[in-house]
């Protein structure tokens, strides 16, 4: 019903905010991306990711885990490392990733 | 030099994540938006602030406090307030916000 949000629990669990600038190679990048974000859902704790990227180029990704282990595991996942170096190398002018524990959460409209 | 990113000090810190669906509803929406980002960055307790939406209408704006009582003002701010009414009758189909306090945070890529 509401295809780009997550569907996270009730808190607390984790957030991992990923903004980043994209450089101007585009050599594999959405394929990668996009195949990282289906691979992040497939992993035991994560509870979905939700994900945006505007004309600028500044991009933001938010992937929620269940804890501080399935976080860990995502990181060492051996596609996703792959992805880490391609984007260090190539895609990424920029990032800034924050791991951050979701105290509290909140939806709307209520009642559209 | 990173124009699309905020210059948050060691965490701990908390961030407010606002991710959100547009309607069709255009009408007046881009200048709120800018005036509200403009407005959240002069908040005492503000570290800044990064936003990001896509062509298919969905956006994450990640806002960044020092503690509770900074979000707290925000969120009572009186322009603010009338936005979040705008917001929720004509601008947003669907939103999740997540309140969340930063545990860690890594910037990169090293070297470039």
């Amino acid at each position: 019903m509401h295809s780009g949000f997550a569907r996270t629990p009730e808190p607390p669990y984790y957030a991992v905010i990923f903004t980043s600038q994209r450089t101007e190679d585009d050599h594999g990048y959405e394929a990668m991306a996009q195949a990282m974000f289906e691979l992040a859902l497939q992993q035991p704790g994560c509870h979905g990711a939700e994900s945006a990227r505007g004309i600028d180029g500044v991009g933001i990704t938010v992937a929620y885990f269940a804890d501080e282990h399935s976080i860990g595991a995502w990181k060492q996942n051996a596609r996703h490392l792959v992805a880490q170096r391609l984007g260090k190398e190539r895609w990424y002018s920029h990032y800034e990733l924050r791991v951050a524990k979701v105290e509290r959460a909140y939806a709307g409209p209520e009642g559209r």
